[in-house]
């Protein structure tokens, strides 16, 4: 376990955790005792049928759900839905390499197991039915690692999910997707202060972690992003300052085997796993009523390849959403971002199911 | 000086070395004897005008034009026209930090200076006048850096070029090219082996090159040339092995030192260094007929970068080269690449100016 003060309310908000016991992992390992942070907004009703789970992408938590999507005037309206947002293991928040202690002492840091999407989706279920008794969700969101996760749930809780909005992620990652990844772990792992994982801090790691920020800076972002200097609208004066200065510090407080177990599972997430690797199949399982909605200038998760998924869900939509940002649009950066969120997803959970 | 085998006619076919003497640098430097190596396909005519250039990538040198793009049965045709094509400085055969000795002892490896592509420009000149003879091109062709440095001719000396083919590469660097080229950069110097520049063999460098080789995966190539696993067609089971048996083996027989220097040059690419930062003003210059041929999955020159440049070009045509390999369409693998390249500059060529 690392001492790491950046996973905590002071630079998160304020989230709940609770424990959902001992988690069998897919890949054979075990998580002793599963803790899930996570966060709720609205109330739940009586018939307890009005709620919403947003799940979490890599590197985030519900915090950018708050401070982002999540509102009054936004389609993710407390005043309508109870909004559950639930961090990733691995998040940091959630149990972590970097947090496992007490009954998780034995899989703390380098010892961590191997955490699938399928594992996450498991744990979630499980939280929301036996902490929040929710056995129906109006809509599953989520962006990126968080599309994984909601393409998940639509896969292996058809009966459950009456909705979903995958953004900027695939149900079935792709092999560049793969190896974009492993870029970004490699980035980290060939730092020689990360020890094999055994750091002692993870400022220990800054400067792999500052490399794993520079490959996000090419990948993360569009070209047009770079080009058209979209960074001057976030008040830097070049984009090495704005690297410096926003992109380095964005991932250098947090822990590297968080990032890493959360990479992992990101390379492999894959809803055929359920079908014996028939992606047809998998997806012929959704029946929520699906809008894909990738990012036009996703320089990893391309619009092809998610409409290529989209044309396999019955009755689904593709809804492409046009953000110079790239992939990260995401951080919600671009003013013309959250009114197309909201329309879509409004029009989403205004649509009978 | 490092002793690397790689670097010789075993693997790059026979070449000259010819010294064009002292190079005095953009940058301050000095090479103090400046050799370049260059092969020669067909015979100079008496009147010396049918000559036709072919500069080279990066870790490209001119063994690929030989194996690829020049014969009787292409546009680069050593029966009608006498082709030139000069190594770039630091591709390991022109003078390189890793073979610099007797008088450019001086500046061998982490002490080599900063060489910009207007310096390669330069030195490719004095070669062809003054060894060669040459004082007019019919056409000046190359691929990414070969095609800063085709601009770069077109713009430094307008009068010379009647015909310019950049293909897969700007006249003015992106910035997100630069942050790529960063990364590849940081992927080499962040491998303790490599010393500050000052290792003993290339081999000590080889996780650093491998996980360059790892960055050019995920960039140098198309997302649907690894979805749809057009490794294959090179006779390789598997995208990993593909990597380790392609793709890491390429790069880890070079130089560290010697990619570097022409990752610097690459960073840097600008022919509106010409004109004040005027880029219209330096693309205004060119009077050459140009075929802009960008590769349509190219992910880090892409087609609207080009034609962006295109657009400012008197008479000059965007030619986009269909391939799904991306950038590394260059290698010419796919059977449909030449004939579009032969297509274009047989065009070009035929183009009365």
């Amino acid at each position: 376990m690392v001492d790491n003060p950046f996973y905590s309310p002071e630079f998160h908000g304020d989230y709940e955790i609770a424990s959902i016991g001992r988690l069998e992992l897919e890949e054979g390992g075990v998580i002793p005792d599963c803790r899930l942070a996570y966060t709720t907004w609205g109330e739940l009703n009586d018939a307890k049928d009005n709620a919403i789970l947003i799940t979490t992408w890599y590197s985030g938590t519900h915090q950018i759900w708050r401070d982002v999507y999540v509102g009054p005037d936004h389609a993710l309206n407390p005043e309508r839905y109870f909004i559950v947002c639930i961090d990733q293991i691995g998040s940091g928040l959630s149990t972590s390499p970097h947090n496992a202690d007490g009954a998780n002492a034995e899989i703390a840091m380098s010892r961590f197991p191997h955490v699938r999407i399928g594992d996450d989706v498991v744990a979630q279920e499980r939280l929301l039915r036996e902490h929040l008794g929710i056995e129906k969700l109006q809509l599953v969101v989520g962006g990126s690692m968080g599309a994984q996760q909601t393409y998940e749930w639509a896969v292996r809780f058809p009966e459950k999910v009456l909705r979903a909005a995958p953004i900027a992620g695939t149900a079935q990652n792709t092999p560049h997707d793969f190896l974009y990844t492993k870029a970004l772990v490699e980035a980290i792992t060939s730092d020689p202060g990360f020890n094999g994982g055994d750091y002692t801090s993870n400022t220990e790691v800054e400067a792999g972690l500052k490399r794993h920020a520079g490959i996000w800076a090419v990948m993360g972002f569009s070209t047009e992003f770079w080009k058209q200097e979209v960074w001057r609208a976030l008040e830097f004066d070049s984009k090495e300052a704005f690297i410096a200065g926003f992109l380095e510090p964005y991932f250098t407080v947090m822990d590297p085997n968080d990032l890493l177990a959360m990479a992992w599972k990101w390379q492999r997430g894959d809803v055929a796993r359920h079908t014996g690797g028939d992606l047809d199949a998998a997806l012929g399982r959704i029946t929520a009523k699906t809008f894909v909605m990738p990012v036009d200038e996703d320089m990893f998760f391309p619009v092809r390849d998610c409409r290529a998924e989209q044309e396999r869900i019955k009755g689904s939509e593709l809804r492409v959403v046009q953000d110079v940002l790239g992939h990260l649009a995401l951080f919600g950066v671009a003013p013309t971002y959250m009114p197309q969120i909201d329309q879509h997803l409004g029009e989403l959970l205004a649509t009978p199911v």
